[in-house]
């Protein structure tokens, strides 16, 4: 089998390896897509310290090979996807547990190894490409809008996977969607998929104001914040009183903060969003089951270009998810 | 102005009394619309113990045609709609407050002063008829279905006005409705509502078994229970595991149990539903306003016909609310 | 090792067979302790159907022996204690798992294989005997008085496993307590406990009136229900207005219903309580280590008597948990 | 009557005023208590804009002296204390209402009229002074700690009010507290009330390492913060992950602002406390009055030195409330 690995120089090689057979409790996954996240971007290149030898990306779909003993939760040919964190089952999450692609080995290879409990079943009604977005940016997208019902208003801020994820997951539960973009050629794209309004931010880049205009005063109930010290300050002037902004990403990767009066008046709550577990996983598939929601991808790259398809992700002009083949 | 009033002998009677005026915090309301509830028909004739001299109705909508002093919520021409219980405003309800037409006087009257926290606005879209559906059913549908989304299977039994408003909300928080019914003309009307099937439990007694195939066995994971004691045990049979019975009516009014056994097998939950607080009803408005949802009306009685609208009720072929125009 | 089996025939034997060795993921578990629970004795005794060659209970404590290839959670000579529900490890559980004793092999032995997800440490002032007592009637007390808190009222009936550990875990909450006993003998050990009441059922058979006098009339916030149909009626007049029943057992083992009116009137919750998850026992042992609580145990049984002591138990006499030494 | 009121120069005037009479719905309560709090500093001195003629203060607690028409919460002679909303009885809080001391006239005075809404009874166990700290500051406490049970680590930081209430109300509900302070004199005291840890931040700095050490390296669940920019830093590092910051006060009154990004990897929650509502004061008082939980009163002022009685304060030497007695 042929997957990629970080060499002591810190390069990603394609290398060619046996395929393992299946312990207890363990499964062999033919993996058939994997998809990129803004966090794999870091660690492709080194931003983000990774250990020499390590297989990058989290996410990944594919087919149930082989399955070793004591396996219960899947047979032979079961379609799969996996949760991002390894061991996060459900429950409160008291600590973070192993990261792929960081602390354990990822999912950019063309066969794994994992046990049965690291795995959930796809939706009947989605391929291979659009279940391999699901683990990270979907149900980070799927904790973020916690909370927001058929009364509420949600922003979304632009166009990546975790936020077209939470437009489509707010409307599925009733909610309005407002999303703000920069690019005028993807108003008709949002509108599309639910957003009752979109607010071009560099026309607008006062867009609280406009929010708070299009609610009759009242600010959005959710925001999901994927600016993060970007955006903030604007997220904080257009949150609801005693809504709830989640803290999603760090598109402007700076140490300037957020003023905590503002914050105090606004009554708001901020929650720190950092994925869900494979419990959320299930919940979330429930959802995209019965409302027959289709991850937007961007665009397919083959495994062999697989860090041209990071490249382009790393551009920023992608709307929805970019995934790979294997 | 006019107004119902129980006589000493239990005999309901159209009277004629003076415009009262507003005290202090206080609003006059003239009434244009009220609505019955199957609790009223039990009221009306005397099954259920009211002092004499006490008018009926629960639930009304009208105009505020005077304030008192240090009135703030409300201006005159104001369209408002009463909350069912009179002083819970929000909050846990730690004990039953005063009660319309049991304790305190109802809504069957032209006029009415009441203090200005028993009212909140009306939604928009909505009429005067319309919105005298909604202190008591729709409050109540609307505290049945809580925790209903968009991935949840509700089941709702009959046409009644709960039953109405508990598949419409529960549509707009996303999930999908199962209703039963009993006649086969009422299952393109449950369908154009939204309910995704319709068992009609004469043909099907066992309509539980129905609702367990329709779901891939998991079963409703919220059952809005109107019979009582005439349908808890295929509610029990019916419901997810660790899914959830709201208890909102009897129209089985015996008392015959519910086997403890079955129901701790069930894993299930069982809340006794009754209303909501004023901060329930302006919550549901809000999503009442956001999803332009309409109270379905069966049939509208002026004033003067009052008894017969309960008759009328009494009889239980409404699909729907009966309403009063004053 | 020794271990119990049921023969073809229904009998418990003890056996002896060869200690074997950890799969991937797997741990050797060197069992030092079990715990009997009521569920056991319709088992134990073939009331309840259980496979031949089943090993019987749910509950032990012991010392990790040996571990598999890419064990994480644990190392040799780590105290660990099982879960209950050996692959519910948190958030919602949408169908019961496999349970020890009816489904797969339980704890009556003095070595188990286990997967290492199926394990919890020992807080650290437990020993065996005592660690043994949590996973069923610990967690199941646990979910029972989850919501009580430091305003709250709790009744517990009896001295049984359960209703001594939600005496317990409820007063670390914060909660009073008001206890039920048929001895006068147990008065006192009750009152030890923390129980601030302690009213003798055999005397005062109404003692829902007893409740609510010693609440000024507002009853029992959450009751702890083990009795089934037998007390029901009187939970249900002895529960607060919007409180909570939770259903945890059923000694009287009879199909009589709870009367659906009188439930309605009381605004109560009725919960099926069945254990908890991993991530459960895991935050009640947070509680158990911080408040230091000593779980109760009436009796130790050699492994040699394992079937006396199910008959002790059987009886009835107990106070508390009946527990057999490996 | 007697009261203060802000001339149009900006001073706080004592005046007399004839005593008013109630009308519907309204009450006269004879002030006997009022409490100061941080937020009456700033516009007590006109640093907060206050329009002329207000009478200052939020808390108070007195006697019923009369009842107009209608009221039926209250009868001549009973406790009373306010709520620090006056008109936000329970449920969400969709937008602030009207504040005493800016919006509505407040409580430095010997006699106020109120609608019967706004009061709730008095604790059997606390005298005047001691009810009159309940409406801000230990309701803002109540609503910060709220989550915190048996299990959990709770900081607080210094004795001002909504602290020492922080403490004692973590503590009714089975908490660990953990305390900061400045004073070396304070350590005992605050022992006294229960915290089981308290850190000298000035010897101590870096006192979020401390509660690590103090913690086996969890960090504290709820930490209930009244520094702002001052400490948010210290309690970033210091909260466990997925725990709670209760943002309460600020302390130091500036802009600089919160990380982010360490907020985004402390994968924590910060919410915005801002008091709660009548239903809040409520449920707290029930523990209050369980617990027999007593305000910590640092000092009592006569009506005549209310002036002084907030200079003291100002000062910052306190160790839990100022009161005045009217």
């Amino acid at each position: 089998m042929r997957l990629y690995k970080m060499s002591e120089s810190g390069q990603q090689e394609l290398v060619e390896e046996p395929i393992p057979a299946p312990g207890t409790g363990q499964v062999l996954v033919r993996v058939h897509a994997s998809s990129l996240n803004a966090r794999d971007l870091f660690m492709l290149d080194g931003r983000y310290p990774v250990p020499p030898g390590r297989v990058p990306l989290s996410d990944a779909a594919g087919v149930i090979e082989a399955v070793g003993p004591e396996v219960t939760r899947f047979a032979d040919g079961d379609r799969v996807v996996n949760s991002f964190h390894a061991t996060w089952y459900g429950g409160p999450q008291r600590k973070p547990g192993p990261a792929y692609h960081t602390d354990i080995d990822g999912w950019l290879t063309e066969y794994r190894l994992i046990d049965q409990q690291g795995l959930v079943a796809i939706p009947e009604h989605l391929d291979f490409t659009e279940a391999a977005t699901l683990p990270c940016a979907a149900v980070t997208a799927w904790s973020a809008v916690q909370g927001a019902g058929p009364g509420d208003t949600v922003l979304v801020q632009g166009s990546g996977g975790v936020s077209l994820f939470a437009l489509q997951l707010a409307r599925a539960a009733g909610a309005r969607v407002i999303a703000t973009t920069s690019s005028e050629k993807k108003v008709a794209r949002l509108r599309e998929l639910g957003a009752s309004d979109v607010i071009n931010y560099v026309d607008t880049p006062d867009w609280s104001a406009e929010v708070r205009k299009l609610t009759d005063g009242r600010g959005a109930d959710v925001i999901v914040e994927v600016g993060g010290a970007g955006t903030i300050a604007q997220s904080v002037a257009a949150v609801a009183y005693r809504g709830t902004i989640s803290l999603v990403g760090h598109l402007a990767y700076d140490t300037t903060g957020m003023n905590l009066l503002d914050f105090s008046y606004s009554g708001a709550t901020l929650r720190a969003i950092g994925g869900g577990s494979r419990s959320d996983l299930e919940d979330m598939n429930r959802v995209i089951a019965a409302h027959k929601i289709r991850p937007v991808i961007d665009r397919v790259f083959p495994f062999e270009e697989a860090l041209d398809a990071a490249s382009y992700l790393g551009n920023g002009a992608h709307f929805g998810k970019v995934v790979i083949t294997h």
